[in-house]
């Protein structure tokens, strides 16, 4: 046996802090006390921040999905025509929400491993130049690409009216969100990535426009709807029971994010996809997307000489490190490692060390140390 | 700013396992109530197959270094003839502590970086035949030397009938104690080290010579006199209110050994020191100690191109690694990782990564990468 001691690098879960580890352990308050509304008071503008909105960031309790669900049912109604932009996974699962709620889905898929550029997206609303609203992905999680929102966001309004709805789950507060300026209409997220918290809580910052939109859609929805989570957090509440324990959480989190800096945060989360990136290239290992696309959050790589599961496999056996496999048809083909949220350059140089033994066992021709170098040279360059 | 991850490297406090802190952090309890002995019960097994000992071992509350004055007043008195062997700041403390307490004391010293051999320890004894009890170190902190306590123990026994006092503080738990088999006397060690704990326990296991010795002493003593522990142990009790949380943290942290199975766990320490080791010198960094000698659990480097508190300050602000400076006059000379308890192989990449990086940013000529392949080369021919 080995000791028992976990490297958790999937993209999400991700491992959590032990500040913010101890901050989930307070004692249970009632969710209708005064702490409570105190405690939203001291998130708002925190969130405001790692937002880029002036505007209060709803906090819901559900998943990732959840809140995916919830900016479609809140934007839209049956038989509204949408675009949803599909890169991976997750692009498809919004495709799937949509259709589930009798949306008329209009899907532009993109090959797995690449973004959608605006030029794609720019024809693809003049085909359909009647859409209510276009959902993307801002990093498909399944093939580590990070879409480029602002160039999506801006195509989208030179070409149409339509909602852009953004799903930020599995890189906000790791990456720029920039709501306000970049015009995006409705951002949702989860907890359990960049956040540094357990799953459970979701995020969904709203413009006005989307707001607006919000009010005057009559789709059934209870539990989803946005307006009751935009009427109550106005006033430092929540309409039904919020999971107490993960906002206190969430308070610390977010205080260790402002004590580093939200710059630093994401120039560090830069720093750790480019010495990954460079490790695995010095190593002869093809990644699956091209560095244009690549998301500062986690990285897909795609070995070709070696069983790409062998290799995970190695780095649990020898080494307790877990990494994501590949989703889909990708399956087998690819493996996914996570560096967001509480993950530093030094946690970078443990897995590029643990992945070129683990390249070695599985029997690809790499030379030991190489990746580790061309990692040491990006972070001494930064 | 930086993220607030530490890296806790210096040989001792370690890092604690979530686990422990989970255990650590139960509700207190009364220390007379039937559920303390039976945390007692469960320890006692556990805590005899560290030392492998078939007596019970006995829990004080207090540091390390109670724990060696504890072993010195009970195995003797004032005026007692002992000899002390100094292999560096430890040995001095085990000598100023027989001195303060009016024993004579007779010091073998040895260079710092040295262990002691059973040759000078002979030739010592002949010159001190009367000695009461020889005091050792088994891993002395200051310089990571281990001492060979088997050979010592042997040297002693074959030429006296002095009693054999042993420091293991910083390795029990790492490395094999053997008290049954090897003859020692008295071993004491404190929590903080390989036992994965906080500070605030210490041990101290005791042969029946060194038990009738206790009984017959009438040094002054109160709450060091372990004829008071041995005879409570014996009822699952301590004669003292016990630090009860971290009672609870012993017993996770013994079942974490007991689970990887305490050979794994040696076998583990060894592996560590030797990656170490192996990467320091393939970057043409002297160490400071002859492979021989080398702890387990600890490792000193004694760079001479660059200056040693240069470098640890580096790994500190880059990568808020913290590795221990060198004591009295080894200070700014050398620096010293430790590399026990909750610690792994993927953790030395890390730190042998960032050495690299620290090394070359301290302006020393190193080839980067060269101490991580060298540390991959003997992980992957362990």
């Amino acid at each position: 046996m080995m000791l028992d001691k976990q490297i958790l690098r999937i993209p999400g879960p991700t491992p959590i802090p032990p500040r913010v580890e101890h901050a989930l352990g307070q004692p249970m308050i009632g969710h209708r006390n005064p702490q409570m509304g105190e405690l939203h008071a001291r998130l708002k503008p925190k969130l405001a921040k790692i937002f880029g909105t002036k505007k209060d960031v709803m906090i819901l309790s559900s998943s990732g999905t959840g809140a995916m669900e919830t900016a479609a049912v809140n934007l839209c109604k049956s038989g509204d025509e949408v675009i949803v932009v599909v890169t991976g996974a997750f692009g498809e699962r919004f495709a799937d929400i949509c259709d589930a709620h009798g949306l008329t889905t209009y899907r532009l898929e993109m090959n797995w491993g690449t973004a959608c550029t605006p030029e794609k997206l720019k024809a693809f609303l003049r085909e359909h130049p009647s859409v209510k609203a276009v959902f993307m992905t801002y990093c498909e999680t399944s093939t580590s690409v990070l879409n480029p929102i602002k160039e999506l966001t801006d195509t989208v309004r030179s070409e149409s009216d339509a909602l852009v709805a953004v799903d930020g789950v599995s890189c906000i507060a790791g990456v720029e969100a920039n709501m306000d300026d970049w015009g995006v209409d409705i951002y949702v997220t989860g907890s359990q990535k960049a956040f540094m918290l357990p799953p459970g809580l979701a995020f969904v910052a709203a413009s006005e426009r989307a707001r607006e939109a919000f009010k005057k859609n009559d789709h059934s929805r209870f539990y989803f709807d946005l307006n009751k989570y935009a009427e109550k957090i106005e006033n430092n509440s929540t309409p039904f029971t919020p999971p107490v324990s993960l906002l206190f959480g969430l308070d610390e989190a977010l205080n260790m994010m402002m004590e580093e800096g939200l710059e630093n945060v994401f120039k560090r989360h830069r720093l750790m996809s480019n010495m990954t990136r460079s490790a695995i290239e010095a190593l002869g290992i093809p990644l699956l997307t091209e560095n244009k696309y690549a998301s500062p959050t986690v990285t897909a790589v795609k070995p070709e000489q070696v069983d790409a599961e062998k290799v995970r496999k190695i780095l649990i056996q020898d080494f307790k490190i877990y990494v994501a496999g590949g989703p889909k048809h990708l399956k087998g083909k690819i493996f996914r490692i996570g560096h967001m949220g509480y993950c530093s350059p030094a946690d970078v140089f443990e897995y590029i060390a643990a992945l070129e033994v683990a390249f070695k066992k599985a029997g690809a021709n790499i030379e030991l140390g190489a990746g580790t170098k061309a990692a040491q040279e990006i972070f001494l360059n930064a």
